[in-house]
């Protein structure tokens, strides 16, 4: 049932922390994505009324899949720590929405159970989301595992160092690693940085190592700099995710916002550039593509909904983010969102 | 009875919200205006002390009619929601101050009672705020009741969307509407927005329409951008209102003073501009003409008035805003409305 | 006997507070001087250390009276409100200190006896702050009596219009106007402006009038525009003193510090320009005098003193603004006020 | 033992505030370094992930001195205020995490038993930081007893004049000054400043005299100005230490870190400049070496670890922020300081 008195989604988050442990809640909030929230409230839209946006919608296609809206769902780590649904009710919950999601290397729900959430309403399969197995050989079996039962690869680069903050409970673990080996991303800060994580952290010769193995469409996600964006799309790569993680890996990382234009910039159109970090709304939605983003990964948001009303509440949450995004599309005179771009913005 | 205590305007809103009910006062609130009001507080004035104004004033003619001061009473819908006294004692006490009000296409309470509490002290007819009906016909019905009664049209462009956030108790309604169908102004977010919503809102072709109909002067409220102000004036419009609505329509606008001076610009003399949101002061008033408006529509801080003490109340909220404007012209050197500009603003 | 636990002037603000009734102290505080102290604290001085300093000091000459300091006691009204002893008081502490004051005209104890406090100590005549009083021959009268007992001029032309905010308790009233009128700067905000107050405020003709009357060396205070400036030399005026009243006049006047360069940029070293509001602290001069002041006017910091010890409150005041000049002074390699300047300020 | 719950080196400042005593307390956070804080949170850093960073390293040579990373323990005063270990706890801390201290003039134990305490794990000899006393003669006597027990002198020139904030209690003393005279650094507020405190104070002639006097490296605390830097290179000495005393001498002198470039500019890699001044985390390090500083000196932050937990503190405080220096240069593709430049600030 969904909870009354919900009309945006930030009214999800108290109804979420008050159902979470106390330490699911803290790892939920880590790094609380400050920067990045307040660059897309401060960002200033001029209305347009009086325009003609009949038969207007917020329809995209992204790697020959249609979408109804440009908000996925990005990769969040152990979902059944939120809601005994897991990934599925998040997969079942976009694929109603006519979204799509990005599962985490760390789904606490195996991939052919999720994949099957997502396609059961004819909707396309799930992407996945690849973290580096500490060498190319581990990897590469993640990867083929992918590729069984996904469409497309978002290689997030940008965390190879990350604490573990939280003791997961019995019955929850990342299910679809290989077993009896940490993943690099949830080792402890003891010991050398230089010689211990980084050692196992992937390099631009992994990227061109990792372009080879697959011909699905490949996304890097962690991305701020524009030389960086140019150099993976000379590797041969079919997008950028725009992303500083929420601020969870580098605190004094610039807002995602502030780096989207320059990259947009490079990349020029070549391939999707996706944005992530910091949406709270639609109008958020609206603001990271008028600075020239394709479409958006939320975060923080959807758990909020999946974590106090399941699948429901994803679905609500996805609703409230197009409901808003179509509000604001209209009154900015946009029938679609090829129409938006940066003269919406006040400069 | 005046209330004791009140010095300056913003005193009567705690008077004010102390007799409503809450949902009245959430709706009264409701967008708080605050970058508006930000706005105009941030910008400093020169004081040019030993200037001869005597025999300074504050006086304007608008459209043919001679009023005392450049502070219209903004439309507010449903006036009995704030005092029994409702649209009548906001004409009456506008008309007694010598100024004028826009009666709201939403007004409680009959056009030709509104109008002859205006004109029973010899004022000018009001003015009347014109909400889009649906559709042309239904349109068209309340331009004339309008005409009948009101002297000025003053289309508003920037509300296709609205919540409706208030349940109306009985025998408060929208007088002066055809019966049986809800304003488009008053649907549920519910459905979609360009096919529902949308469909309904008023286009560029509709203000063709709509200037044909009519020979009155016709104002269009809620412009921010210089090209459709140019727009409006090429159709034949009278005049602008640059107004985000006090963002109660779209919270991300910007603030409708920062969005002035590129229309004043652009329209650049040949009809007058009005200015609209945040107004708290005669300050206010000064600075606002100062960045080129030619008068100025006062919102909430009336209704503070009307609330704590009906008629009486918005008359002294208009004689507290009135002196202010003179001290604010006598220590800026301006015997006139004519002598303000931005020569007085700090650049 | 001095408080213990001051060590700085702020200290004494709540020791003042606690001394006074409510209404003298909404009268002391209104209009808080937020601007003009936030301006002055936002301001970045630049150490340097190792300069000689042997022997410096503060000394400074000012129309031929020589003062231990630059710090001059702004013309505060009815100073016996805040202590019996009043405006003697202030004198006597004023001249201990070497410094110099600037009785108000509406100062609550006669200009003969406030004088002799001043001088028995051996010190110059005190200056005179000169309100208009309404008309030529009643403004001569008060000149008169002013120089039979003052030594300079300083005619405030930024206050025409005042409310009256306090209700004067017996036994307290501006002794050296004549009785039986009252000011121009106490009447009501009743009437209008332009045909009340500002009938009755002077212009640029009455300043070159006054200019006419007097021999003593005549500042004009109140001016914020460099072209008022100019126009005051031109006329023959002494010197300026740049001040927004402690923005009790005009409240969205700009920061007293923000206009000053620009006005001694067009002095140009004609005659002293002196800075008036928001000082606080020994920094606060130095930084007046390095944005090109060259003497400072102190105003509620002193009267806190004097409302929590008397004249040995105002002499510490005094005392700790020396100290606290002389430390910055000595730290930015400054012996000598001559060698204060911009280059001592961060750009 | 060392506190369970610490994570960032700021969580030792309340463990060290509820074992210090009040006075101790105060003193010890006195002029609180908020602007020097605030500048180097406010700075932005670019990651680079997929760099290769194996074998990177935090290694630094300073004036022969080879340590294993750049973050020195700066000069603080009586250290056994804060725990009975003193400076021999800091010389074992920091001499066992392969890093280096400086003794201050006003240490509260003896040079050679802290000496001894830094070498005894086969460290170099610490720093002196050397305060002038009053004269060249017992200036030279403290400069002979430091060279007998330490290897670089770091003369600090910006604290001239320094209220006495603490009575000291028994036992604690500055041990290495000469007995029977105030420190010029501890004497009282009373007196005038140009012939009290001045008077002892060095200048530009003194340092050349000490230059001469000393044959091992010579730095200068405490300069913020280009040209100051250039003066003291001309005069033939080592090193700059960017610093503004943590803001405790000159309350508005700039942050230390805008003053930063302006000086490695001039310094043109000539001599090592050092920065101190609001250092809290490992991320702050990198952001001053990214602005130009070859090292950095930590203030407050090591000794909240030296009162929480004694050298145990001191070196868990240099380890948190080693790991979060590396953990910064991995993100930012650095592999060794060198590489550390404003390339990773955005601009």
């Amino acid at each position: 049932m969904l909870p009354p008195s919900v009309c945006r989604v930030r009214d999800y988050r108290p109804l979420a922390e008050a159902r979470l442990d106390p330490p699911v809640r803290s790892y939920l909030q880590e790094g609380d994505d400050g920067d990045n929230v307040r660059a897309l409230e401060a960002a200033r839209l001029i209305p347009r009324p009086l325009c003609s946006v009949g038969g207007g919608h917020t329809r995209i296609e992204l790697f020959g899949q249609r979408l109804g809206h440009p908000i996925l769902l990005a990769p969040i780590a152990y979902q059944m720590l939120f809601h005994p649904g897991g990934e599925k009710a998040t997969a079942l919950a976009s694929a109603a929405q006519s979204g799509q999601m990005v599962i985490s290397s760390l789904a606490s729900q195996s991939l052919p159970a999720i994949a099957h959430a997502a396609t059961s309403e004819g909707g396309p399969r799930p992407w996945f989301q690849l973290y580096w197995q500490e060498n190319r050989q581990r990897t590469l079996g993640l990867l083929r595992r992918a590729e069984a039962n996904c469409s497309v690869i978002v290689f997030t680069v940008d965390a190879p160092i990350k604490r573990a903050t939280l003791h997961l409970p019995d019955g929850i673990r990342a299910v679809n690693l290989e077993p009896g080996r940490a993943s690099s991303t949830a080792r402890s800060a003891s010991g050398t940085v230089f010689d211990g994580w980084m050692a196992q952290a992937p390099t631009w010769d992994d990227l061109c190592w990792l372009r080879e193995q697959s011909d699905r469409p490949l996304l890097v996600k962690g991305l701020l700099h524009a030389d960086d964006a140019a150099r993976a799309l000379a590797i041969g790569c079919d997008g950028i995710v725009v992303s500083n993680h929420g601020q969870r890996i580098l605190s004094r990382s610039p807002a995602a916002l502030h780096a989207l234009p320059a990259i947009v910039q490079r990349v020029a159109g070549r391939v999707p550039v996706l944005f992530d970090s910091g949406i709270r709304s639609g109008e958020d939605v609206f603001i990271a593509l008028a600075h020239g983003a394709t479409a958006v990964l939320l975060g923080r948001p959807y758990v909020w909904g999946l974590a106090a009303s399941g699948a429901l509440g994803v679905a609500h949450v996805l609703r409230l983010l197009r409901d808003e995004l179509e509000m604001t599309m209209a009154l900015a005179g946009c029938a679609s969102l090829a129409d938006i771009d940066r003269r919406q913005l006040v400069s």
